[in-house]
Protein backbone atom coordinates (compact mmCIF):
# COMPACT_ATOMS: atom_id res chain seq x y z
CA UNK A 1 0.00 0.00 0.00
CA UNK A 2 1.32 3.42 -0.75
CA UNK A 3 0.34 6.79 0.56
CA UNK A 4 0.90 10.53 -0.32
CA UNK A 5 0.58 13.58 1.73
CA UNK A 6 0.40 17.27 0.07
CA UNK A 7 -0.45 20.36 2.02
CA UNK A 8 -1.76 23.39 -0.03
CA UNK A 9 -2.18 26.46 1.30
CA UNK A 10 -4.43 29.51 0.15
CA UNK A 11 -4.59 33.04 0.14
CA UNK A 12 -8.33 34.30 -1.07
CA UNK A 13 -7.76 37.75 -1.06
CA UNK A 14 -11.96 37.62 -1.03
CA UNK A 15 -14.12 36.80 1.92
CA UNK A 16 -15.30 34.21 -0.38
CA UNK A 17 -14.46 32.54 -3.71
CA UNK A 18 -14.09 28.59 -5.23
CA UNK A 19 -10.49 27.97 -6.68
CA UNK A 20 -10.36 25.13 -8.97
CA UNK A 21 -7.78 22.60 -7.37
CA UNK A 22 -8.24 19.53 -10.06
CA UNK A 23 -4.63 19.64 -11.46
CA UNK A 24 -3.38 19.45 -7.87
CA UNK A 25 -5.19 16.80 -6.72
CA UNK A 26 -4.14 15.16 -9.87
CA UNK A 27 -0.62 16.19 -9.71
CA UNK A 28 -0.86 14.48 -5.77
CA UNK A 29 -1.79 11.51 -6.84
CA UNK A 30 0.77 11.16 -10.01
CA UNK A 31 3.63 11.78 -7.01
CA UNK A 32 1.91 9.05 -5.03
CA UNK A 33 2.86 6.65 -7.95
CA UNK A 34 -0.58 5.46 -7.13
CA UNK A 35 -2.66 3.40 -9.85
CA UNK A 36 -5.30 2.23 -7.68
CA UNK A 37 -7.04 4.01 -4.76
CA UNK A 38 -8.82 6.81 -3.22
CA UNK A 39 -7.71 10.78 -2.84
CA UNK A 40 -9.02 11.94 0.34
CA UNK A 41 -9.15 16.37 -0.18
CA UNK A 42 -9.87 17.72 3.02
CA UNK A 43 -10.09 21.73 4.12
CA UNK A 44 -7.93 21.76 7.68
CA UNK A 45 -10.75 24.73 8.58
CA UNK A 46 -13.86 24.75 9.71
CA UNK A 47 -14.91 28.20 7.64
CA UNK A 48 -13.45 26.16 4.03
CA UNK A 49 -15.12 23.48 2.11
CA UNK A 50 -14.36 21.20 -0.94
CA UNK A 51 -16.68 20.79 -3.50
CA UNK A 52 -16.91 18.66 -7.10
CA UNK A 53 -18.93 20.34 -9.66
CA UNK A 54 -19.24 22.60 -13.02
CA UNK A 55 -16.20 24.96 -13.68
CA UNK A 56 -18.93 27.74 -14.92
CA UNK A 57 -18.35 30.84 -13.67
CA UNK A 58 -22.71 31.87 -14.00
CA UNK A 59 -23.18 28.90 -11.89
CA UNK A 60 -20.18 29.36 -8.98
CA UNK A 61 -21.79 33.32 -8.58
CA UNK A 62 -25.31 31.99 -8.56
CA UNK A 63 -24.50 29.54 -6.01
CA UNK A 64 -22.39 32.06 -3.31
CA UNK A 65 -25.82 34.07 -3.82
CA UNK A 66 -27.63 30.84 -2.66
CA UNK A 67 -25.57 29.73 -0.07
CA UNK A 68 -26.09 33.32 0.96
CA UNK A 69 -29.74 32.58 1.49
CA UNK A 70 -29.44 29.49 2.91
CA UNK A 71 -26.88 30.79 5.55
CA UNK A 72 -26.91 34.43 5.89
CA UNK A 73 -24.08 36.33 7.08
CA UNK A 74 -24.48 38.29 10.34
CA UNK A 75 -25.63 41.58 10.62
CA UNK A 76 -25.79 44.24 13.34
CA UNK A 77 -29.04 46.51 13.76
CA UNK A 78 -28.41 50.12 14.40
CA UNK A 79 -27.06 50.99 17.58
CA UNK A 80 -29.76 53.26 18.16
CA UNK A 81 -32.67 53.39 20.99
CA UNK A 82 -35.19 51.78 18.31
CA UNK A 83 -33.21 48.80 17.65
CA UNK A 84 -32.40 48.31 21.51
CA UNK A 85 -36.00 48.40 22.20
CA UNK A 86 -36.47 45.77 19.51
CA UNK A 87 -34.37 43.17 21.63
CA UNK A 88 -32.13 40.43 21.01
CA UNK A 89 -31.32 40.51 17.03
CA UNK A 90 -32.31 37.52 15.78
CA UNK A 91 -30.19 37.95 12.45
CA UNK A 92 -26.89 37.31 14.70
CA UNK A 93 -25.14 34.76 16.29
CA UNK A 94 -24.57 33.50 19.68
CA UNK A 95 -21.21 32.67 18.20
CA UNK A 96 -20.61 36.00 17.70
CA UNK A 97 -19.92 36.95 21.19
CA UNK A 98 -16.57 36.78 21.50
CA UNK A 99 -15.63 38.76 18.39
CA UNK A 100 -16.02 36.45 15.52
CA UNK A 101 -18.20 37.40 12.57
CA UNK A 102 -17.68 34.63 10.47
CA UNK A 103 -20.90 32.33 11.91
CA UNK A 104 -22.27 32.25 8.75
CA UNK A 105 -19.12 30.68 7.09
CA UNK A 106 -19.21 27.41 9.89
CA UNK A 107 -22.75 26.80 8.42
CA UNK A 108 -21.19 27.12 4.48
CA UNK A 109 -18.53 24.71 5.66
CA UNK A 110 -21.82 22.33 6.61
CA UNK A 111 -23.19 22.64 3.81
CA UNK A 112 -21.01 22.11 1.58
CA UNK A 113 -18.85 20.12 3.37
CA UNK A 114 -15.36 20.11 4.30
CA UNK A 115 -14.31 17.35 2.36
CA UNK A 116 -14.49 14.54 -0.62
CA UNK A 117 -12.99 11.48 -1.07
CA UNK A 118 -12.24 10.80 -5.49
CA UNK A 119 -11.76 7.47 -6.51
CA UNK A 120 -8.20 6.54 -8.67
CA UNK A 121 -8.14 4.66 -11.56
CA UNK A 122 -5.10 3.71 -14.04
CA UNK A 123 -3.70 6.62 -12.08
CA UNK A 124 -5.96 9.23 -12.85
CA UNK A 125 -8.95 11.13 -10.86
CA UNK A 126 -11.74 9.03 -12.07
CA UNK A 127 -14.60 11.83 -12.35
CA UNK A 128 -17.06 12.23 -15.02
CA UNK A 129 -15.94 14.91 -17.47
CA UNK A 130 -17.86 18.08 -16.06
CA UNK A 131 -16.29 17.75 -12.70
CA UNK A 132 -14.17 19.82 -10.90
CA UNK A 133 -12.96 19.97 -7.98
CA UNK A 134 -13.30 23.39 -6.27
CA UNK A 135 -11.74 24.67 -2.37
CA UNK A 136 -14.53 27.03 -1.47
CA UNK A 137 -13.27 29.66 0.69
CA UNK A 138 -16.17 30.92 2.90
CA UNK A 139 -13.89 33.37 5.07
CA UNK A 140 -10.97 34.47 3.24
CA UNK A 141 -8.16 37.32 3.98
CA UNK A 142 -5.82 34.89 5.53
CA UNK A 143 -3.39 31.82 4.76
CA UNK A 144 -5.71 28.35 5.23
CA UNK A 145 -4.83 25.17 4.63
CA UNK A 146 -5.87 21.81 3.13
CA UNK A 147 -4.64 18.29 2.92
CA UNK A 148 -4.41 15.85 0.10
CA UNK A 149 -4.08 12.17 1.02
CA UNK A 150 -3.59 9.73 -1.70
CA UNK A 151 -4.22 5.70 -0.45
CA UNK A 152 -3.67 3.34 -2.77
CA UNK A 153 -0.94 0.75 -4.66
CA UNK B 1 -4.57 -4.73 -0.96
CA UNK B 2 -7.48 -5.23 -2.98
CA UNK B 3 -9.35 -2.94 -5.52
CA UNK B 4 -11.94 -2.97 -7.81
CA UNK B 5 -13.73 -0.76 -9.49
CA UNK B 6 -17.93 -1.47 -11.40
CA UNK B 7 -19.39 1.87 -12.91
CA UNK B 8 -23.39 1.91 -13.34
CA UNK B 9 -25.12 3.95 -15.97
CA UNK B 10 -28.81 4.77 -14.52
CA UNK B 11 -31.11 5.97 -17.60
CA UNK B 12 -34.07 7.64 -15.12
CA UNK B 13 -37.03 8.99 -17.18
CA UNK B 14 -38.27 11.31 -14.44
CA UNK B 15 -36.52 14.64 -13.73
CA UNK B 16 -35.71 13.27 -10.20
CA UNK B 17 -36.05 10.09 -8.47
CA UNK B 18 -34.10 7.97 -5.74
CA UNK B 19 -32.83 4.67 -6.89
CA UNK B 20 -31.91 1.96 -4.56
CA UNK B 21 -28.93 0.48 -5.30
CA UNK B 22 -27.47 -1.22 -1.56
CA UNK B 23 -27.69 -4.50 -3.62
CA UNK B 24 -25.58 -2.96 -6.49
CA UNK B 25 -23.33 -2.10 -4.07
CA UNK B 26 -22.64 -4.84 -1.85
CA UNK B 27 -22.90 -7.02 -5.62
CA UNK B 28 -19.50 -4.67 -5.88
CA UNK B 29 -17.80 -5.91 -2.68
CA UNK B 30 -18.91 -9.48 -2.86
CA UNK B 31 -16.84 -9.53 -6.53
CA UNK B 32 -13.59 -7.38 -4.99
CA UNK B 33 -12.96 -10.25 -2.48
CA UNK B 34 -12.80 -8.02 -0.15
CA UNK B 35 -13.43 -8.79 4.23
CA UNK B 36 -12.02 -5.94 5.19
CA UNK B 37 -12.06 -2.20 3.93
CA UNK B 38 -13.71 0.78 2.25
CA UNK B 39 -16.27 1.52 -0.91
CA UNK B 40 -16.73 4.54 -2.47
CA UNK B 41 -19.94 5.06 -4.48
CA UNK B 42 -19.53 8.28 -6.22
CA UNK B 43 -21.79 10.06 -8.89
CA UNK B 44 -19.83 11.19 -11.82
CA UNK B 45 -22.52 14.13 -12.62
CA UNK B 46 -22.90 17.18 -11.04
CA UNK B 47 -26.23 17.26 -10.98
CA UNK B 48 -27.06 13.82 -9.25
CA UNK B 49 -26.16 12.65 -5.70
CA UNK B 50 -25.67 9.53 -3.11
CA UNK B 51 -27.71 9.30 0.17
CA UNK B 52 -27.91 6.86 2.82
CA UNK B 53 -31.24 6.50 4.36
CA UNK B 54 -34.69 5.13 5.07
CA UNK B 55 -36.18 3.05 1.98
CA UNK B 56 -39.71 4.56 2.64
CA UNK B 57 -41.93 6.03 0.23
CA UNK B 58 -43.63 8.94 1.92
CA UNK B 59 -40.14 9.72 3.22
CA UNK B 60 -38.22 9.41 0.08
CA UNK B 61 -41.60 11.85 -1.50
CA UNK B 62 -41.31 14.21 1.54
CA UNK B 63 -37.19 14.76 0.78
CA UNK B 64 -37.26 15.53 -3.13
CA UNK B 65 -40.85 18.53 -2.13
CA UNK B 66 -38.01 19.79 0.68
CA UNK B 67 -35.24 19.76 -1.75
CA UNK B 68 -37.83 22.14 -3.92
CA UNK B 69 -37.52 24.41 -0.94
CA UNK B 70 -34.34 24.80 -0.52
CA UNK B 71 -33.08 24.85 -4.20
CA UNK B 72 -36.06 25.74 -5.89
CA UNK B 73 -36.33 24.88 -9.49
CA UNK B 74 -35.80 28.32 -11.55
CA UNK B 75 -38.83 29.72 -13.32
CA UNK B 76 -39.33 32.27 -15.93
CA UNK B 77 -42.04 35.13 -15.96
CA UNK B 78 -44.16 35.75 -18.25
CA UNK B 79 -42.63 37.77 -21.45
CA UNK B 80 -44.69 41.08 -21.57
CA UNK B 81 -44.16 44.42 -20.60
CA UNK B 82 -45.15 43.92 -16.93
CA UNK B 83 -42.40 40.90 -16.21
CA UNK B 84 -39.98 43.32 -18.21
CA UNK B 85 -40.49 46.13 -16.29
CA UNK B 86 -40.17 43.94 -12.94
CA UNK B 87 -36.50 44.12 -14.04
CA UNK B 88 -34.19 41.18 -13.86
CA UNK B 89 -35.90 37.79 -12.43
CA UNK B 90 -34.50 36.59 -9.19
CA UNK B 91 -35.87 33.46 -9.55
CA UNK B 92 -33.55 32.76 -12.41
CA UNK B 93 -30.15 31.30 -12.77
CA UNK B 94 -27.07 32.96 -14.65
CA UNK B 95 -26.01 29.69 -15.27
CA UNK B 96 -29.05 29.46 -17.18
CA UNK B 97 -28.09 32.18 -19.44
CA UNK B 98 -26.72 29.24 -22.31
CA UNK B 99 -29.79 27.41 -22.64
CA UNK B 100 -29.25 25.49 -19.29
CA UNK B 101 -32.54 24.88 -16.85
CA UNK B 102 -30.76 22.77 -14.25
CA UNK B 103 -29.54 25.03 -11.93
CA UNK B 104 -31.49 23.75 -9.55
CA UNK B 105 -29.93 20.03 -10.13
CA UNK B 106 -26.64 21.40 -8.87
CA UNK B 107 -27.60 22.84 -5.60
CA UNK B 108 -29.25 19.41 -4.96
CA UNK B 109 -25.99 17.87 -5.55
CA UNK B 110 -24.43 20.22 -3.60
CA UNK B 111 -27.06 19.56 -0.56
CA UNK B 112 -27.30 15.90 -0.42
CA UNK B 113 -23.63 15.27 -1.69
CA UNK B 114 -21.87 13.04 -4.71
CA UNK B 115 -20.40 10.89 -3.07
CA UNK B 116 -20.54 8.33 -0.05
CA UNK B 117 -17.90 6.10 1.60
CA UNK B 118 -19.25 2.87 3.31
CA UNK B 119 -17.68 1.01 5.62
CA UNK B 120 -16.89 -3.20 4.81
CA UNK B 121 -16.64 -5.69 7.89
CA UNK B 122 -16.41 -9.17 7.29
CA UNK B 123 -17.55 -8.75 3.64
CA UNK B 124 -20.72 -6.99 4.04
CA UNK B 125 -21.29 -3.53 4.04
CA UNK B 126 -21.64 -2.59 7.72
CA UNK B 127 -24.55 -0.36 7.71
CA UNK B 128 -27.21 0.36 10.07
CA UNK B 129 -31.03 -1.73 9.69
CA UNK B 130 -32.44 1.41 8.17
CA UNK B 131 -29.57 2.42 6.21
CA UNK B 132 -30.17 1.99 2.56
CA UNK B 133 -27.78 3.62 -0.26
CA UNK B 134 -30.06 5.78 -2.96
CA UNK B 135 -28.43 6.89 -6.17
CA UNK B 136 -30.86 10.63 -6.19
CA UNK B 137 -30.90 11.51 -9.68
CA UNK B 138 -32.01 15.50 -9.61
CA UNK B 139 -31.89 15.79 -13.77
CA UNK B 140 -32.80 12.89 -15.58
CA UNK B 141 -33.76 11.91 -19.10
CA UNK B 142 -30.11 10.96 -20.47
CA UNK B 143 -27.90 8.20 -19.13
CA UNK B 144 -25.42 9.09 -16.23
CA UNK B 145 -23.01 7.61 -14.87
CA UNK B 146 -21.85 6.24 -11.11
CA UNK B 147 -18.74 4.46 -10.10
CA UNK B 148 -18.26 1.84 -7.16
CA UNK B 149 -14.43 1.51 -5.87
CA UNK B 150 -13.93 -0.95 -3.17
CA UNK B 151 -10.40 -0.65 -1.60
CA UNK B 152 -9.09 -3.22 1.44
CA UNK B 153 -8.41 -6.68 1.76
CA UNK C 1 -2.65 -2.95 5.13
CA UNK C 2 -4.36 -2.79 8.48
CA UNK C 3 -7.76 -2.38 8.91
CA UNK C 4 -9.73 -2.09 12.48
CA UNK C 5 -13.12 -1.30 13.71
CA UNK C 6 -14.38 -0.18 16.73
CA UNK C 7 -18.53 0.54 17.56
CA UNK C 8 -19.80 2.99 19.80
CA UNK C 9 -22.94 3.29 21.49
CA UNK C 10 -24.17 6.87 22.67
CA UNK C 11 -27.26 7.38 24.50
CA UNK C 12 -28.17 11.16 24.33
CA UNK C 13 -30.95 12.14 26.99
CA UNK C 14 -31.84 15.21 24.69
CA UNK C 15 -33.37 15.21 21.61
CA UNK C 16 -30.70 17.04 19.83
CA UNK C 17 -27.28 17.38 20.11
CA UNK C 18 -23.60 17.54 19.26
CA UNK C 19 -20.80 15.13 21.27
CA UNK C 20 -17.67 15.95 21.12
CA UNK C 21 -15.71 12.28 19.80
CA UNK C 22 -12.46 13.87 18.41
CA UNK C 23 -10.54 11.67 21.44
CA UNK C 24 -12.18 8.55 20.97
CA UNK C 25 -11.61 8.60 17.12
CA UNK C 26 -7.68 9.35 17.72
CA UNK C 27 -8.00 6.36 20.32
CA UNK C 28 -9.63 4.02 17.80
CA UNK C 29 -6.54 5.13 15.49
CA UNK C 30 -3.89 4.41 18.38
CA UNK C 31 -5.25 0.98 19.11
CA UNK C 32 -5.27 0.33 14.94
CA UNK C 33 -1.77 0.53 14.67
CA UNK C 34 -1.87 2.68 11.45
CA UNK C 35 0.71 5.62 10.70
CA UNK C 36 -0.62 6.68 7.38
CA UNK C 37 -4.05 5.91 6.10
CA UNK C 38 -7.85 7.06 6.61
CA UNK C 39 -10.31 6.66 9.27
CA UNK C 40 -14.09 6.42 8.21
CA UNK C 41 -16.41 7.81 11.11
CA UNK C 42 -20.25 6.61 10.44
CA UNK C 43 -23.51 6.95 12.25
CA UNK C 44 -25.31 4.18 11.65
CA UNK C 45 -28.46 5.80 11.36
CA UNK C 46 -30.87 7.86 9.57
CA UNK C 47 -31.39 10.60 11.79
CA UNK C 48 -28.14 11.22 13.17
CA UNK C 49 -24.64 13.11 11.40
CA UNK C 50 -21.06 13.40 12.16
CA UNK C 51 -19.20 17.06 11.71
CA UNK C 52 -16.09 18.61 11.91
CA UNK C 53 -16.30 21.85 13.37
CA UNK C 54 -15.62 24.13 16.03
CA UNK C 55 -16.22 22.97 19.74
CA UNK C 56 -17.71 26.55 20.31
CA UNK C 57 -20.95 26.28 22.75
CA UNK C 58 -22.43 29.47 20.91
CA UNK C 59 -22.01 27.91 17.53
CA UNK C 60 -23.19 24.34 18.33
CA UNK C 61 -26.60 26.20 19.91
CA UNK C 62 -26.48 28.71 17.26
CA UNK C 63 -26.35 25.78 14.26
CA UNK C 64 -29.15 23.51 15.96
CA UNK C 65 -31.35 26.81 15.81
CA UNK C 66 -30.44 26.99 11.95
CA UNK C 67 -30.71 23.53 11.15
CA UNK C 68 -34.40 23.98 12.44
CA UNK C 69 -34.93 26.30 10.45
CA UNK C 70 -33.63 24.72 7.40
CA UNK C 71 -35.34 21.58 8.56
CA UNK C 72 -38.18 22.55 10.29
CA UNK C 73 -39.72 20.00 12.71
CA UNK C 74 -43.01 18.89 11.83
CA UNK C 75 -46.41 20.40 13.92
CA UNK C 76 -49.67 19.25 13.96
CA UNK C 77 -52.64 21.90 13.51
CA UNK C 78 -55.61 22.33 15.69
CA UNK C 79 -57.94 19.32 15.06
CA UNK C 80 -60.88 21.50 14.50
CA UNK C 81 -62.94 22.22 11.75
CA UNK C 82 -61.11 25.46 10.92
CA UNK C 83 -57.81 23.29 10.63
CA UNK C 84 -59.71 20.45 8.82
CA UNK C 85 -61.00 23.03 6.17
CA UNK C 86 -57.24 24.31 5.48
CA UNK C 87 -56.64 20.77 3.68
CA UNK C 88 -53.71 19.06 4.10
CA UNK C 89 -50.98 19.87 6.43
CA UNK C 90 -48.20 21.78 4.49
CA UNK C 91 -46.47 21.54 7.59
CA UNK C 92 -46.58 17.92 8.02
CA UNK C 93 -44.69 14.32 6.34
CA UNK C 94 -46.20 11.82 4.53
CA UNK C 95 -42.99 9.90 6.50
CA UNK C 96 -45.43 10.37 9.55
CA UNK C 97 -48.18 8.78 8.23
CA UNK C 98 -47.27 5.20 10.30
CA UNK C 99 -46.65 6.91 13.09
CA UNK C 100 -42.99 8.58 12.93
CA UNK C 101 -42.25 11.69 14.43
CA UNK C 102 -39.11 12.60 13.34
CA UNK C 103 -38.90 13.68 9.53
CA UNK C 104 -36.94 16.83 10.24
CA UNK C 105 -34.31 14.57 11.40
CA UNK C 106 -34.12 12.52 8.33
CA UNK C 107 -33.18 15.93 6.76
CA UNK C 108 -30.80 17.15 9.11
CA UNK C 109 -28.90 13.71 8.57
CA UNK C 110 -28.99 14.75 4.62
CA UNK C 111 -27.54 18.73 5.46
CA UNK C 112 -24.67 17.18 7.98
CA UNK C 113 -24.01 14.31 6.52
CA UNK C 114 -24.16 11.24 7.90
CA UNK C 115 -20.34 10.22 7.76
CA UNK C 116 -16.53 11.83 7.49
CA UNK C 117 -13.62 10.51 6.12
CA UNK C 118 -10.51 12.05 8.46
CA UNK C 119 -6.64 11.88 7.12
CA UNK C 120 -4.20 9.97 9.75
CA UNK C 121 -0.77 11.38 9.20
CA UNK C 122 2.28 9.82 11.33
CA UNK C 123 -0.26 8.61 13.47
CA UNK C 124 -2.24 11.35 14.48
CA UNK C 125 -5.54 12.54 13.47
CA UNK C 126 -4.79 15.21 10.38
CA UNK C 127 -6.93 18.27 11.60
CA UNK C 128 -6.67 21.53 11.69
CA UNK C 129 -6.21 23.58 14.77
CA UNK C 130 -10.02 24.06 15.58
CA UNK C 131 -11.17 21.19 13.95
CA UNK C 132 -13.02 19.23 16.41
CA UNK C 133 -15.27 15.78 15.33
CA UNK C 134 -18.79 15.39 16.82
CA UNK C 135 -21.61 12.81 16.38
CA UNK C 136 -24.66 14.72 15.85
CA UNK C 137 -28.10 13.30 17.80
CA UNK C 138 -31.11 14.31 15.88
CA UNK C 139 -33.44 11.80 17.45
CA UNK C 140 -32.43 10.85 20.74
CA UNK C 141 -33.67 8.68 23.84
CA UNK C 142 -32.43 5.81 22.48
CA UNK C 143 -29.15 4.00 22.17
CA UNK C 144 -27.61 4.62 18.74
CA UNK C 145 -24.49 3.20 17.05
CA UNK C 146 -21.66 4.66 15.09
CA UNK C 147 -19.34 2.76 13.68
CA UNK C 148 -15.48 3.75 13.57
CA UNK C 149 -13.12 2.43 10.57
CA UNK C 150 -9.26 2.63 10.24
CA UNK C 151 -7.60 1.87 7.04
CA UNK C 152 -3.81 2.15 6.41
CA UNK C 153 -0.44 0.76 7.49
Amino acid sequence: MRSHTVYKTFEVPDRRAFVRITDEVQQAVDDAGVAEGMVLVSAMHITAGVWVNDDEPGLLEDTLEWLDKLAPPSWKPPANDVAAALGPDPGDFRHHAGGEDNGDAHWKNLLVHHQVVLPVTEGRLDLGPWQAVFYCEFDGGRPKRMVIKVLGE
